[in-house]
């Protein structure tokens, strides 16, 4: 996806070797305009394939999955990271470690919400090491809900997260994939499709 | 705003004696379709008056602020709660006390991404106790932006958060406001306007 490739390598911050920062328009700062640009490209990704419900993460993914919902017109759904004394406690648990934040953290989501009647697709803003995914996987197979595919704004393949999923057999589409970061510059991966 | 009510009324579920849980359409499970009436109903509430961005925290108020900035044509920012590798060292900060985790925690915002040009609206899904709230306006006053209102879904008037914040001035608008719970019934207060 052309627009968003130009705003992470015009708007993006590169640090250490392997982290993008892109908090003015995806994970902290959130451009509206351009998250309705990426749900229409997820809705062309996923074309003719049923989606029934939209699963994601807190916090960041809330954003990207809300608005790409619209194009899909079917609810979404965000696992909780923390211990809520307002959470049902009937839920679906999984465990995840972030590379980012460097700790481990369960997820939930309400048995109330997810069944084996979903057709599910994943949407997340980032793709690394897959743990995030791995977990929310983890739930809607315990839900014995489909999945439907993975959709991912920007994808690291220096991390594996990605292959661990296609080599599943899972339709995955990330909208901007990062080679490599190589002296402090980003290098996409080409898409036969773009 | 009669919809609203009408979901709360049918699909909200009352713990004790002042939780209301409305997790099937706004804070787990998510209503885009809900959303979109929500975010047009703030949208002319706030008609005439100047936003250039939205300011809410995670994880449960940026699906709304999301949906309702496709309406203001503005980014939206949201507070982090957690401290995270990847988060600016230039923030500006704040404390809140969860009434529904009884905790203490941060809020966090780029310096970045909030200044003395932004007309703030501040929109969240719940007002209680208000604590989440005068953390975020902390945060626009630290950044000397102006702050246009605060746009709140299901205001909670036995407790005190929107008193507080009328009192003081600022243009409050809450979609639902639940005057009081008795006998597990929702009463909603009566609105001149509605």
């Amino acid at each position: 996806m052309e627009l968003l490739k130009r705003r992470i390598l015009t708007e993006g911050r590169v640090e250490g070797k392997d982290v993008v920062k892109v908090d003015s328009f995806l994970n902290h700062q959130m451009d509206v305009v351009l998250l309705n640009e990426i749900g229409k490209e997820f809705q062309s990704r996923f074309v003719n394939q049923t989606v029934t419900k939209i699963l994601t993460i807190e916090a960041s993914g809330i954003g990207v999955a809300c608005i790409t919902a619209q194009y899909f017109n079917v609810p979404v759904v965000f696992a909780k990271k923390m211990e809520s004394r307002n959470l049902d406690k009937e839920v679906f648990e999984s465990k995840v470690t972030s590379y980012t934040k460097g700790i481990e953290y369960g997820i939930k989501v309400s048995k109330r919400y997810l069944g084996p009647e979903d057709h599910v697709l994943i949407i997340d803003d980032f793709l690394a090491n897959g743990q995030a995914i791995a977990g929310l996987r983890n739930i809607v197979k315990q839900a014995g809900a489909h999945l439907t595919g993975v959709g991912i704004v920007i994808e690291k393949s220096f991390q594996n997260g990605g292959k661990v999923i296609r080599d599943e057999g899972i339709h995955l589409e990330s909208l901007a994939i990062i080679k490599e970061i190589e002296n402090n510059k980003i290098i996409f991966k080409e898409e036969g499709r773009e």
